[in-house]
């Protein structure tokens, strides 16, 4: 009997990756209006690999742009960027009906709900606040706060000791094979992927994780036979 | 005969005090509903404190602030500060009316504008251009940008080297005695104190400067006279 849903944030409650793109381009879009010396297709694709090389928590991808393309970082470009990026950002930033759906049906049947994201602390919280996501959840445990990643087991186990249940009453859901999920296997978890597919050999690993979902409101569906 | 002006931007050019302090209110509210353990009023009073002790280009105002009160930095209080900070700032970004047509007519006078304004390269280009000031001036020169820091005499002789002309055919506007008006007295330029009045004692240590405005709007009509 499951007691407890532990959530990952980016990509399994709101499509961070599809946010960023279109973000990216507008911020690209502005910049190239602006005076960067590129097509905006070169200069989403330069962007891109700068995003790869430095990570997306680095601040300065647009001050490395504007200096790789112009040669100099003029800062009319850099912040045209910024600024356009953060207006994109913050004007998409709205929860999905299903995602609020679900998490409400989970709410309502009294299951315990935690979040556990790898990022920066109010990053991550801005994210939850700007959402309006944080009151669903009991327990909010970031990578950054318990200095411990997914999917090393440790930081499934301090979030099932936060909400006081154990891993057989517990529920991962996520998006990501690689740390939603063999995190929590290792950490004796069942979990269920979400917007993305195993493949065979991901399925053999994981042979006792057979959820798998495509739509975070079906999640309602299986609740009812675990 | 005047060719070229030069502005300071915050307090002189928008309400910089005036929009932070509104912004900073909302925040204290905001972090108040959210759990901040003090009253508005309270609130204010603190956090005014800390940006004194640590400057207003200090980033961790909010965590400061909460740690104080409540004794940890809950980041839901913090990041409720911080989003409602700049939700409020971003929304009152508007450039007052005389702003604009001030800067209108010298250009339409044919006379070259210049910024010298103290602060962060990027923080003080986001500004202009969240404001749509930036296409108003041939130069902008910040203190990070060169590394000297108003009143430094350096800063305006920099500036108007930018712009090709002499500390005789130049004016400088803005609304710190200390910073605008002294400086540009050290450099040999004529200046205009806005939004401020002089002391007596003020008055005597810059004889040659006669010029006190309290609008900017009025500069136009003194312009006529220079």
């Amino acid at each position: 009997m499951i007691k407890a849903v532990f959530f990952d944030m980016d990509d399994t409650l709101y499509d961070t990756s599809g946010f960023a793109a279109i973000a990216r381009r507008a911020a690209v879009k502005s910049m190239v209006n602006n005076g960067l010396k590129c097509t905006e297709k070169e200069g989403y694709e330069y962007l891109m690999d700068i995003v790869k090389e430095k990570g997306s928590n680095y601040d300065k991808h647009f001050n490395v742009l504007t200096k790789e393309v112009n040669g100099t970082d003029d800062p009319l470009i850099v912040v045209s960027g910024i600024i356009t990026y953060h207006n994109t950002k913050f004007s998409m930033f709205k929860l999905e009906p299903e995602c609020f759906s679900t998490l409400l049906y989970l709410k309502t049947q009294d299951y315990k709900i935690g979040l556990i994201t790898n990022g920066k602390e109010l990053k991550q919280w801005e994210k939850l606040v700007r959402l309006g996501l944080y009151p669903f959840f009991d327990q909010v445990i970031t990578s950054e706060s318990v200095n411990i990643e997914k999917p090393d087991p440790e930081i499934f186990r301090i979030a099932m000791a936060r909400l006081n249940v154990s891993s057989e009453t517990s529920l991962m859901v996520g998006n990501s094979f690689e740390t939603d999920i063999l995190g929590a296997c290792k950490a004796g978890i069942q979990s269920m992927i979400i917007n993305s597919k195993l493949t065979e050999e991901q399925k053999n690993i994981i042979k006792d994780n057979k959820y798998q979902v495509t739509e975070l409101s079906s999640l309602i569906d299986l609740m009812d036979i675990l």
